[in-house]
């Protein structure tokens, strides 16, 4: 069976170094739940581009919804790199739960198909390990103007 | 003592089955944490009517406050629906966090109004296993136009 | 080393009795996860003033940064109370996630220094357990028109 390695060289991915937090914050926490198990708290990932840019602005007015859908990937990569530097990818058992949040127009309502981009990244990566409860829900502005902020906590075998 | 399905009943309520998700994710993951107990995270739910169709528009210039806090019981709905396909509503012993996001205008400030219309029915069918600490907050727009969105996280005995 | 109470002392902090609830909710809810151990749910905390009042007002219109950096903080200083009731700071032993909504105009970014209010206060008191993964994101609205709302998990010792 692919490892989560193997399946990132196979997408074309390669893992960035686990991106510093912006503020006085930390990128993951562990907390042990016992039978060799940890809950990892992964701080709000923000959408990094391979030039170090970032992905801005508001979808559907500024960006579009395959674009901001790739913002949610990049998210995804994020949540991927803290957590190969929280104990590695091929430790997760599960990722339990991802919160999803959209800069957008108000009454914009396809936050799920953004999100996607994010969640179908973690199951191409992770197999079943990847597949996850999700909020996705919208913002009016989100921290430098990015497109997509995604948090997540993972189960991992340590 | 009255079980969680006898007050459903008596509040003439019929759990539907549990809705999947819209997207690529799962509508609930268990995570155990020894003694017989499970942290089991639920998906953000959306206000489904009895018709089938949701609840939707903007709190409170599209919908009245009491309109939001019926599509707030729905999600209510929608949550003890799916932790009764997770284990059953008998083995919830607590429900740790729910998170509500209120579809609403700018400046409105009675999201605790409307997410209460979640809470309330939490504790009417759970008891005290129902109470849950809480975060309400408002989105600029949600999923398909949704009123409200709830996420919630639960204790279960396994 | 100073105590979390001996450095509240130093900043001239005095705890306030745990807030209740402003709805039907708890304030926060404890999961035992084994070795003598709980996660904790803090509920979404509001700023209050100290003449009992609230921090209100949108960033950057109607509040500046710098007077919701100081919600953040008021919000943070909520925070600590309801862990001092939940168990005593003292047994602290990490703040594995924060969660903070800035009520803010559409496209503004700087929700990280806003909220670093609370996530700074949180380490000044608790050192290494303060610090935290978090999100930060704006809301087009909170409850009461509050600047600030910040929800919390925490791992206390038993």
């Amino acid at each position: 069976m692919a490892s989560p390695h193997d399946r990132l060289r196979a997408l074309g991915i390669e893992l960035p170094a686990a991106p510093p937090p912006a503020a006085n914050y930390v990128p993951t926490r562990s907390v042990p739940i016992g039978e060799g198990r940890s809950l990892v708290y992964v701080a709000g990932q923000i959408p990094r581009k391979a030039d170090g840019g970032m992905y801005t602005g508001r979808v559907p007015s500024q960006v579009s919804i395959e674009e901001a859908k790739s913002a949610a990937r990049a998210c995804g990569v994020a949540i991927l790199a803290q957590l190969e530097a929280a104990g590695g990818l091929e430790r997760v058992e599960q990722i339990a739960q991802v919160i999803g949040f959209v800069n957008c127009e108000a009454g914009f309502g396809q936050q799920p198909e953004v999100v996607n981009g994010c969640s179908d990244l973690l199951v191409e990566v992770l197999g079943d390990a990847g597949r996850h409860t999700r909020a996705a829900v919208g913002a009016n502005a989100l921290p430098r103007d990015v497109t997509v902020e995604i948090a997540a906590v993972a189960i991992l075998r340590t």
